[in-house]
């Protein structure tokens, strides 16, 4: 087991018509000029926004809008993030939305005191030393980057998409989660935020670092509170409880509270990235495309943690034949994500013919060399990856 | 489910020769002269105490010593601490111990910067508003005090055993976690700190909340790896990996993370207290004989959760007999106790014949009324529960 530490300092506030707290939120955490950073419409129409920017008036506390923060979001929106930061004297970065929203407040916050390019901290140029603090109104439950220190920007020019990790400085002060604002989520989003966590799961949990018997079981009890939940959601988009149960699930899968001394192995977002970064899909869509096949591959090169995962999580009876076993959870995988309606292969994803050699090639650009740590993929190792994913 | 807030803001330091950095967090959390607390002389025989103080001194920092601290920490401690900070301009408080010595750090670190009493806290008269800083050095996993905002005092005027919950201010600035200093442990601390866990997660699973699945899955998954590690250290008491995976699950127990808009029911410790500031017993010995007694009520009364229990903890099969289901569960759990040598009786605990009226009017007196959440305990009730436990 590895030496770690960890530090969780969002103060997270849950539950119904918790938006109404985000004025004072943002007093206690010292704002006094807040740039409101949000993506679509659908904050706007639904009212959140009006509510959100009301509660922030009613504190007196002066703020500015950015709204059309795009999915995989793009450096190009961050510099002009950064110029509306400076120009207007902001102290407080505002993030009403999902993953991508929050991911673009962060960089942002980062990057508006920063001297150089705020692109410096994903091609690992310069490390992140301080940043304007961040909240975040939750309106999407998938990336997990309302609890981590994270955040993924795409670079338009050349589409390398990239994480950041920062966590002393890119926590939330403060994230607001009311499951009530996530009812009127598609299934197409609600589904890929699902794929999206126990993929956040799944990179700490299949490792190579033994004896982490209390991560596991967190892990495990994780997959099964989602696997369990999920189909509620799609039968009534209205069931708080489940959207509460997967809201908190999707936080905590990826806030480090499981990732106890392990080694972690980000290999399938990395492949995923690529995908979306070229092609633009449901960053949590192209996972369910690309787990899975990473995942059959390790059950033939290191059957270990997908044999686990089958007995304990998908309840496939023991055997000595693991190698069986292990297909045969991410056979169950497979089947519970078209359930919920998730494309599992390319051809469903709607890229009948992927440019693998692309793929492979930026994949192990942006990397250099091998990738992941479950295992050490070479070229020819991940473009086999790809490939069963036709 | 409930609506909560969750900050967990402690930094945990994790890991083999991890107290050699408790000079440059007390540095980064602000520290210019520390009130080292410990309690008997096993620090001080283990060599960690001056390995604590050296790397203090490496940083400049000052110092002074406070040993002694009893298990069950008593007012009389606190006083005398509070009025060391007083005299010496004491800023930081440093816990090198388990749940007492941190407790009453805890209490010290509020007192010293309160102008009336400090047990008006306990007592419900004042509420914590502002503390100095605590560090900690973890040696006992038990309590879960390392990563809480509460601490339990006991009043030696009267006996009353009272916890204060200030998690805004009194959960430490770091914990140190080092399974290594805990290979010393003798076996009688090792297994009542890990009962003191299994209840801790216990006092949040046993709730009538519904729909609460990631929170009942994480319990869940925490019970299971305790079962799991906890003989392996009995077997060897240097198997770090159980010793890690034991102090972590016992963090994590007690810092909220799993208690997910419940209606937590702290029952059994509010019993457990009147049994130990009477009798002065080991708390978490204290608790393994109250909670099956507690838990044994339960299967008659409101089943629902110690079925849950039985059937995913202890893996008894289902049945439509949910009481004879749910009390194999207490079985079981009760055998694995006494396998690891904890008592499960009063009688096994030394104390033929426990004063029960005594226990009761205490407990009914502390507490005002009825006892407890998962069921509202009358004193005929509590009575009863005793007894069980004869």
């Amino acid at each position: 087991m590895n030496n770690f530490s960890f530090k969780s300092y969002t103060e997270f506030v849950f539950g119904k018509q918790t938006e109404q707290q985000v004025g004072e939120l943002c007093h206690k955490y010292g704002a006094k000029k807040v740039l409101v950073v949000y993506g679509g419409g659908s904050v706007v129409r639904s009212g959140l926004l009006q509510r959100v920017e009301d509660a922030l008036q009613k504190e007196h506390i002066d703020f500015l809008e950015m709204g059309g923060i795009q999915p995989n979001p793009v450096d190009t929106e961050v510099y002009k993030g950064i110029d509306t930061v400076h120009d207007n004297h902001i102290d407080f970065l505002l993030a009403v939305g999902g993953g991508s929203v929050i991911d673009a407040a962060k960089a942002i916050a980062a990057g508006a005191v920063y001297d150089g390019d705020f692109w410096d901290f994903y091609c690992n140029k310069a490390k992140v030393e301080k940043a304007l603090p961040v909240g975040v109104v939750l309106t999407i439950p998938a990336a997990g980057s309302e609890g981590s220190g994270n955040s993924v920007i795409t670079k338009t020019d050349g589409l390398h998409k990239i994480s950041l990790r920062a966590p002393e400085h890119l926590r939330p002060a403060f994230s607001i989660m009311n499951p009530e604002l996530t009812y009127t989520l598609p299934n197409k989003q609600t589904v890929a935020g699902i794929c999206d966590m126990m993929v956040h799961i799944s990179e700490r949990y299949f490792t190579n670092t033994t004896e982490i018997e209390t991560g596991d079981r967190i892990c495990e009890g994780l997959y099964k509170a989602i696997i369990e939940e999920a189909p509620k959601i799609l039968k009534n988009p209205k069931d708080y409880d489940a959207r509460a149960n997967i809201m908190w699930a999707g936080m905590v899968a990826h806030n480090w509270t499981s990732a106890f001394g392990m080694q972690e192995c980000w290999c399938s977002h990395f492949m995923e990235h690529e995908v979306s970064a070229v092609y633009n899909v449901t960053h949590g869509e192209g996972l369910s495309v690309i787990f899975p096949a990473w995942l059959t591959y390790m059950c033939k090169h290191n059957v270990h943690k997908p044999y686990q995962f089958a007995v304990r999580v998908w309840n496939v009876p023991e055997s000595d034949d693991k190698e069986a076993v292990a297909l045969e959870g991410v056979r169950r995988l497979k089947e519970f994500w078209h359930s919920l309606g998730l494309p599992i292969t390319f051809k469903e994803l709607g890229i009948d013919k992927p440019d693998i050699d692309l793929l492979v090639s930026k994949l192990h650009e942006n990397k250099g060399g091998l990738v992941g740590s479950y295992m050490k993929l070479s070229s020819i190792e991940t473009r086999k990856i790809y490939e069963l994913a036709l």
